[in-house]
């Protein structure tokens, strides 16, 4: 999400609140986390599901500590600390977890190479036509734009749920692609609220699958309230964060 | 890259014809390839480099097998056919051939789980930064939106650039980063010919590093020649593959 706008509800609330206050404690993997970010959620529900431990942190993007900047020039969040070394982006620092910690079961992809590759390109998917769609749906501001943003992300969201095998994307097991997706599931209150979303317009397995995802344990323990202060600035268009300059410029989301 | 443009030469040429010759038999993994498409040549340096059985097949875009599209039904290159199921996305199928493939040595991510993300990191930063960037700078048609850009682009690279190693990216290792930036390195005549990039520009690790990239075995043997008449339509802004359309409106290139 890169640098987020400047006035913000200073911490997580609800659930996530209690879960960083459980993730206090020095460790080993340091989690730099803005509580608000949904790219943040993708890596603080990969943790929670491993059960890996970590130390939560909550990154102020406009006091940022010496330490952090220093380790992670960019500033960004999600980044991540490990034995003095920084990793940034939310699918990297997901796979990164598999590949750090082989022995946190369950793993969040599949053991089939061929699954696992059917997976990744439905992430991939995620990022190019998801994300971005909701974003564009969001940042909309005259009716038409609105209209036509909504057309699109309801026929995004309905390409992916053609291929949802039921409860989660690949069947019973909870994976990567159902965490690439959840931020913007737990999040589509604001369109609903404001651009007209409706889930059921998307389709009945659609309904289904956002209901199953919103109530997983590890999608509501880093779940906030307050979501929708963070998003007036993207309502009116007027959001700074590195995501909405890049989707007014017409560019990919860095 | 999706649907190429309709007059197109016809097969590969230079040693990636000989490459062609020698992968015509029957094997477990078919690979669905354009010649001449630089998300392709990914898959196939992949290919080479481990020494992976397969067999070639050159996809005519206007003119699909029912084969092909049965299993993969977007009809995109580069696609694999692995025991009878489809995969595509040039760094999905790059992956997938590490993880299917696990006693084919050398692999091309590290073994360090910290290595490998960062490796990821770069690779995702060629995808978002340095691939449009080349489609913009070839698809600019006013002289200030080229030179504006050029700028980008050199920008791009010598960011890049400045977390070289060498010989290779990360090293001694030729890794995954070589092969997801290698087809635009082999491409750059280009934007040299038509738009007045000069490696020497972007810097002299640049220049030293696109050199040892375009060298190596596997990059050579899945080179053509012609693509100046495949670049002629993008460098006219008439190109109608998905990557020229996403390109041309602002958008993520599929």
């Amino acid at each position: 999400m890169g640098v987020p706008d400047e006035k913000i509800f200073p911490h997580a609330t609800a659930a996530a609140e209690r879960t960083v206050a459980e993730h206090q404690a020095a460790q080993d993997l340091v989690y730099y986390a803005g509580w608000f970010c949904p790219f943040v959620q993708r890596g603080w529900i990969t943790l929670e599901e491993r059960k890996i431990p970590y130390q939560y942190k909550e990154v102020n993007p406009y006091k940022k500590e010496p330490h952090f900047l220093q380790i992670n020039p960019k500033g960004l969040v999600p980044a991540l600390e490990y034995k003095g070394k920084a990793l940034y982006e939310s699918l990297v620092i997901c796979e990164f977890l598999e590949d750090a910690y082989p022995n946190h079961k369950p793993s969040m992809l599949p053991d089939d190479p061929y699954l696992r590759g059917y997976a990744r390109i439905w992430i991939d998917y995620i990022s190019k036509a998801v994300v971005p769609g909701f974003h564009r749906l969001i940042q909309a501001q005259e009716k038409d734009k609105q209209e036509a943003a909504l057309k699109e992300w309801n026929e995004a969201l309905r390409k992916f749920s053609a291929e949802i095998k039921g409860p989660y994307f690949l069947g019973e097991q909870f994976s990567l692609v159902d965490i690439a997706i959840a931020p913007w599931i737990v999040r589509d209150h604001v369109p609903a609220d404001h651009r007209g979303f409706k889930r059921e317009a998307v389709g009945e397995a659609w309904k289904k699958y956002a209901e199953q995802v919103e109530k997983r344990d590890s999608v509501v323990k880093t779940q906030s309230e307050h979501y929708e202060e963070i998003y007036g600035r993207y309502l009116r268009d007027e959001a700074q964060s590195e995501a909405a300059k890049a989707i007014r410029a017409g560019k990919v989301i860095p």
